[in-house]
């Protein structure tokens, strides 16, 4: 869902992408960015592209051939990172972990330990394809003690839990528009360390994509330098622009406290349909909810009514969960109370009409409870 | 300009990536671009990223490393595709022309005899930085017959002047939304011929760029498969099918013959003034015009105030045309006969204003002229 103050924005009538009042939008962009992202760093921009532009503006500008980049794997999107790395000539250390489970810190730090130089870990902080929520406290501290750059995927966190990227001392972030900002898809915030563009401008090959090439597109997102690179999508930022300030407005603890109550509710309700947790207990992300689906029932054939009857999308597995998950978005200004009801809601009369639970209600039931303990 | 109706497209509540409704979404803007390409191409497509993505999308798809491609360089464009085959890993051999030329056919073919193997020529079809307008009608036969791939560069010309993307020969063609198509940037029409398809289905190597990898990406875009790579930007495809149906109402006879109406009535126009045009006599594209700045007139003060005062924004010179031409666009819903009579009327104004020329009204009589000449 897309506030409707983003969706107007959408329709402004454009500018020129050197307007001098462009130019005026694209610093309000980057000033909220930073506060999303809880940093100072100036290059703190919007890609031109969606959240997997951004993974790969990432990992092709820090990484050079022949660099070695420990990846943590336990998703679809760790596995991304590492193809993506390989495609850059770069070798990738995987340290993987089931699905559904987060990367271990002391096992990355063997593996920082036996891998010798390091140019960066990566690793994933909200993986959509199980919602397991990576901690990433000390992940920054232990990265600078082996020289090696940290790089975070926040697609399906940025806006929606705490993305700390100073005190966390990440060295590259970024995001999607269309998760937790509740933006239409289409950018990607990327914000590069000092240490980050010290490496990118160190660099002794040229970054492979001229597109994503960041030590280009610094000078257009630089004030008083603005030098032409490529046209920005114009309406995106306009959109962009708008969401942020939504967040900001909310506040980010409230925001964050609001995703977990949603949350809450929802997988309390889900645990009256059998529907147990995938992720590793402690840490669940409350923006993407992924359960288990209970023996007997037809996943995709529940997925299939709740689009066509009652207007809801939830995702299915990725990968080796394809079939016995189903992935549930509370995000943004989709982390709402009658979002929360009314799936409950469907899911029951599926469920009791198929005989997959006996009786109705008490799903709705224990999503009250949730939020009555929680407020 | 955008039209109201794109830019309420831009505005329609989302749906999923992979909802069936948006699917049909993306079957009618390919069956639009085909017709807008005048192609039977099953891969014709809109690559999630600005005119410049579909161009390293044209490029790193149909490259490997140490292929030898033949890039015509007469101007920006040019040059940042040879950038990109470099980046790639090729090498590129430049057939050279003076900015504002085009590039001789029989030249093209003179590099091509001497090159040996060439993987692919690669040419702009309309040289936004000079208003240089390349023939194409015969380019395609000739790659042909050297067994190298064409790759063309229409960002400035879809959709206001003709690009037959089958009856050229043309491999790949790419696009921008923002141009004479008339919608926000943000989309790269692209289209691959079968012979492209088969190049990239042979490669020895994976696309550099997971990205732009469109041997995944076809996945998605194929009726029946719809494999999820990266989530679309929903919003820019709403507004570009509203977009390209505004392109087939209009019918592209009619659309095309509207852009050489007004580009003649502003060019004589402009001729009263002392502007000359850049580019080679009989290769004027009519939608970016690009004209000499007279001596003694401030080029970016004209500019400046264009902007301040009357609201009309116009181009600079780029690279070594920095301080000597203007670049006026006329392009889809922006070449229209009040955007000429306005801009010469405040050329007019400004050039009287500083003494540049003595009295007003000569432009508009001309531009005038043209139409009476045209209708």
């Amino acid at each position: 869902m897309v506030h409707p103050r983003v969706l107007r924005a959408m329709s402004t009538p454009l500018l020129g992408h050197l307007d001098p009042e462009f130019l005026t939008i694209m610093n309000q962009v980057q000033t909220l960015l930073r506060a999303v992202f809880e940093t100072q760093n100036p290059f703190t921009i919007a890609v031109s592209g969606t959240g997997s532009a951004g993974m790969e503006a990432a990992l092709v500008n820090l990484i050079e051939p022949g660099d070695q980049v420990i990846v943590g794997v336990n998703g679809v999107f760790g596995t991304r990172m590492a193809d993506i790395v390989g495609r850059a000539g770069g070798r990738s250390v995987k340290v993987e972990a089931p699905w559904g489970q987060i990367i271990d810190l002391p096992r990355l730090e063997g593996a920082l330990k036996q891998a010798g130089a390091v140019k960066a870990v990566a690793l994933v902080h909200a993986e959509t394809s199980t919602g397991a929520h990576q901690p990433l406290e000390d992940a920054g501290a232990l990265c600078r003690r082996h020289g090696a750059l940290l790089i975070v995927d926040a697609v399906t966190s940025l806006g929606g839990v705490p993305v700390q990227v100073d005190a966390w001392g990440i060295d590259a972030c970024y995001s999607g528009t269309q998760k937790c900002l509740s933006c239409p898809p289409g950018l990607a915030p990327l914000t590069l360390s000092p240490r980050a563009l010290e490496t990118l401008k160190a660099r002794k090959t040229k970054v492979q994509s001229w597109y994503l090439d960041m030590s280009m597109i610094a000078d257009y997102w630089t004030e008083g330098k603005r030098a032409y690179h490529h046209t920005a999508p114009i309406s995106m930022v306009y959109a962009l622009r708008e969401a942020l300030r939504l967040v900001v407005e909310e506040g980010l603890e409230a925001r964050f406290a609001r995703h977990r109550r949603h949350s809450a509710a929802l997988m309390a309700g889900l645990a009256t349909l059998g529907c147990e947790p995938q992720a590793q207990a402690g840490h669940r992300l409350p923006t993407l909810n992924c359960v288990h689906v209970p023996s007997g029932v037809d996943e995709a054939g529940v997925r299939k009514s709740l689009l066509a009857e009652f207007g809801i999308e939830i995702g299915g597995g990725l990968g080796p969960l394809a079939g016995q998950v189903w992935r549930i978005g509370l995000m943004g200004e989709s982390s709402r109370h009658e979002h929360v009801v009314t799936l409950l809601s469907a899911l029951e009369q599926i469920f009791r009409r198929h005989g997959w639970a006996k009786q109705t209600g008490h799903a709705l039931a224990a999503a009250h409870q949730s939020y009555a303990t929680s407020a």
